[in-house]
C-alpha cells in the first residue's frame, strides 16, 4: 500500500501511526497483592484451553510504566507518549502442565498502551489509576523502608474498582521475582467483524518476553478490596484471603508473540 | 467458547465487554468547517482504491455525541459510558464514480468510542476536545441565532491540533444536509500481527448507516487552523481557503459494514 | 499597583488573571433531585446564624454550565474556559425568618469555576461529573419527553460521591421554578492565614443575582444515592426519602454580594 | 463557630476541608532549566517592592511532588490526594538587598495543591503536566546517567505553554543546590471582594521553609520553549539564552509565612 504505518492511523509519512512495531521495552514500578479468590469464580474467568489451578490464586497489580520502542524514539522522548499507569488482575492457571497466568481485566490511562494492549490481547479499558510513589528525601511521601505503606487504586467510569496497599516489611531474597510478574500470560486476541461474520481474529496469544529484570524488591503485608461496578465482573474475584504484597522496579521487552488456536 | 462478549474483555457473564454488538445509535451536535487543502496532500492521504477529487475538498468536524446500543441499555443509562466528544478531518474522494469520504485522522475522549471506532476502521486516538454548547436562556453562552459564534478545538498529547469556529448566518434550506455528514466514509480496517505475520485484518470498510437525520441546521462563515505536532500529519492538510461552516443536530444508526479488499 | 488583575495571577497586561470581575453570566442545564435527609445531620451542616428548617429538606443538583463575563470575552469564545460541570447539595435553612439555602459541599471540573466559586464562598473541590444530555434527533440518548430518564454522577479522588436520576413525567406549570434554584444561598467566605493568625476573611456572603430565568422545566420521579468517602461528610446527608426531581434550562447573572458577619 | 475546618469546605466533623493546616511536607523530583529572558519583560512581571536583577535571570521548573501534612494522614495515605505535578517560571529579583525569587505563573494538576497554593499566594491555574521519570532497570525510559534526556511540558486549556528538556552531563558538586530551588519566593496574596470593595487580602508573603534537602542532583545542557496563549503572558518571558539545566530529588517543609505590605 501507499499509506504507511504498522497500526492505524495510516499516513503518507508513516509518522501518525499510534503503535510502532516491536520490539517494545518497558520499565516501571510495580505494586502487587497476592490473594486467593473463589476458585469457581477464577475458573469461570478462564478461556478454553487454560485450566484452573484450583485454589483461586491470583494477584492484583498496579504499575507505573515508562515504555519505548526501537523504531520510534518519540515514545521515550515525550513523557506524555510513553509513560502510563495501569492496574490489572492476574489469575493463575495451567497450560500444558505448566503454571501460566491470565489477565481477564485491565485498565490503563494512555491510548498508546490501550491500542498496543489490544494488539497483544490485553483486554484494556480506560481507568484513572493512582499509585504511591517512593520519595528519595524528605517527608512528603514514603521511602523504600520497613514500615512504609504504598497504595494503589483504580476507577473507571467514575466507579472505584479496586484499592490495595502494601506495607514494606523487608527486601526480598536475592533472585526473588514476584510470581505475578514472571508467569507467562495467555491472552485472547479477539477482533469482532462489523460486517456480521465470525470474529476476524480469535486465538490465544502469549507475548515473547526478553530481558526481564527486577530491582529493589520488597515484600510485606497487604490489603486488597475489589468493588462492584455494573460494567465489570471484577468483584466476582474479590479476595477471600490476602497472601501478601510486593513492591519493586521491573523491566522487560516484548519482541513478538506465540499464537495458539482459541 | 465459554467466556462471553462481542468484544474484549470476555467474561463469564458477558457484561464486561467494552463494545456491544450493533445496531448502534448516535445523536449529537456537530460543528463543521468545509475547506480546501493542498490537493496533493489530500491525494497522498487516501488509501489505494480511493481517488482524489482533485480540488482538496475537505471538512473538519467537532461532534458532541450521545450513543446507545439496542443490546446494551447501559450506554444510554450512564452518561459516562455513552456520551463522548470527537474531532476529525474528512477528505472527499471518488470510488466507483461516486463521491465518498475518507477520515484519515480522528480523536476522541472515551474508550468505548475508541474501541468501537477501531472495529469500524476509524483510526481513533485520544484527544481532549472542547465544543461550544448552545444555550437556551440567559447570556452564559451563545444561542442558536444569527451572529452567534461556536468554536471547537482538539488537543492530543498536550499539543493543540486544530481550532475552528462558525458564526451562524442563517438556518439552512429545508432538506439541506452538510456534505461532511452525508458522504459514505471508507475506512481501512487494520490489525497488525504481533507474531510477525502479515496484518491479521486489512481491508476497506464502509459502515451501513440508517435513520440519518439532521435538525436545526445553520450555516455561516467559518475559520479553521490546523497545527503541527510531531505525532501527526494533520498539518499537511491545513486549509488554503475556508468555504464555510455549519452547526446542526444530527443522528444516525450503524447496523453493519460493507467490506472490500484494500 | 503596577501589576494588573482582579484575581491572581497578576501580570503586566492583566490578561493572565484567572477570574475576571463581575458581572458574570451563567446559562445551563440543571438536573435536580429534592429529598429529605436526617434533620439533625442537616442542622449540623449549617453555619452559625442559619437555622434549620427542621425537616431535612435538601436538593442535589447536577449542572452543565456555560459562563461569560462582561469584561472578558474569552470566557464565551473558548469553550474550554467558560464551560464546566458541577454537582452540589443544597440544604434548606432559615435566616431572618425567610427560607434560604446553604451549599455545604460542591464539586466542579474547571479551575475558573473553582477559583470564582471560592471568591463567592462556594466550597468547591474538583470532581469528575457526568450528566445525561438531551438529544434533538435520533436514538443515541433521551429526548425531552415523558418517560425519558436523565442521570448524573460525581466522583472525586476516584470515589463515587453521588448518583441520581430523574424520569420526566410532565412539563412543569408555567411560572414554576425549582426551589433548589430560586432560594438565596448563604456561603461562608473563609481564607486561612498561613502566617498563623485568625482567618484573613471569615464572613457570610450571598450573591446578588439578577436576570434569573428558566425554560423547558420538566418534573418527574427521581432517585438519589450519596456514598461514603473518607474525604467527605456528604454521606451524612443521604436521603431518607426522595420527593421528586426536575430538569430544566436555567440562567442568571451575578453582579456582586451581600455580606454579613459570620 | 460550630462547623470545623482550617479551609473550606467547613463540616460538622472537620474532615471535609480541602486544605489541612501546616506544617506541610513536600518531596519530589524536579527538572529545571535556567535561562535569561528580556530584562524589561522580567521587570514588568515583578510586583512593587521587588526589584529586578537586571539581566533577566529566570528558571522554569517541572516538579513531580508527593505532599503530606502533620495533621492529615490522608494526604500521604491516598496517592490521589497528596501527589501532584506542577510547572512554573521563577524570576530572580532583589528585596532588601538580597536575591529572592518571584513565581508569576504556575500550573498544577490537583485541587489540594491549587487551593493550598492560593493560600500561600502561588497564582496557580490548572494544567496538564508531563515529566519524564527516571527508571531503575530496563530500557523503557532514561536512567540517571550521563547522556540521558529528561523532558517536561505543560498544557492549559488545550494549549501547550512550555516545553523543556535537560540532558544529564554529570552529578553536581556535593553541596550544590539549584538556585531555582533555594531562593526565597515572594508571593502576592490577593483575595478580591465580590461585594465590590478593595481586595480582602492584598500583601506580600514568603513561606517559612525548613528541612530543605536535595539528592541525586545532576546538571547538563538544556532547552526551553515558551509558547503563546491568549490566556497567559508567559511568552513575554521566553528565553533569549538557556544557561543550563538540572534534575534532582528535593524536599522541604512549610511551617508558616512572613508577611509584608504589598
Amino acid at each position: 500500500m501507499t499509506l504507511k504505518g504498522w497500526s492505524l492511523p495510516l499516513s503518507p509519512g508513516g509518522t501518525a501511526a499510534l503503535v510502532p512495531p516491536p520490539p517494545w521495552h518497558f520499565s516501571g514500578e510495580a505494586l502487587g497483592i497476592d490473594f486467593h479468590c473463589d476458585p469457581a469464580a477464577a475458573a469461570a474467568a478462564l478461556p478454553d484451553h487454560l485450566e484452573p489451578v484450583g485454589d483461586g490464586s491470583a494477584s492484583f497489580v498496579f504499575c507505573d510504566w515508562s515504555s519505548s520502542a526501537d523504531l520510534d524514539p518519540r515514545l521515550m522522548a515525550d513523557p506524555a507518549r510513553g509513560q502510563y499507569k495501569e492496574a490489572y488482575v492476574a489469575l493463575h492457571a495451567r497450560l500444558d502442565g505448566k503454571t501460566v497466568a491470565r489477565v481477564p481485566y485491565i485498565w490503563v490511562d494512555n491510548d498508546l498502551s490501550f491500542a498496543r494492549g489490544h494488539i497483544q490481547g490485553f483486554p484494556k479499558k480506560f481507568g484513572v489509576i493512582s499509585i504511591t510513589r517512593a520519595v528519595a528525601v524528605g517527608r512528603g511521601g514514603p521511602r523504600l523502608e520497613r514500615g512504609a505503606t504504598f497504595a494503589g487504586h483504580v476507577t473507571s467510569l467514575g466507579v472505584r474498582l479496586a484499592r490495595g496497599d502494601v506495607t514494606l516489611d523487608a527486601p526480598a531474597e536475592p533472585g526473588f521475582v514476584p510470581k505475578a510478574l514472571r508467569l507467562p500470560v495467555w491472552h485472547t486476541r479477539l477482533v469482532p467483524d462489523l460486517a456480521g461474520g465470525e470474529p476476524l481474529v480469535f486465538d490465544l496469544s502469549r507475548n515473547i518476553v526478553s530481558d526481564f529484570a527486577v530491582a529493589d524488591v520488597w515484600t510485606g503485608d497487604a490489603s486488597l478490596e475489589l468493588f462492584e461496578s455494573e460494567f465489570e465482573e471484577l468483584a466476582a474475584l474479590r479476595p477471600l484471603d490476602v497472601v501478601g504484597g510486593f513492591r519493586c522496579s521491573a523491566a522487560f521487552s516484548i519482541t513478538g508473540a506465540e499464537i495458539r488456536p482459541a
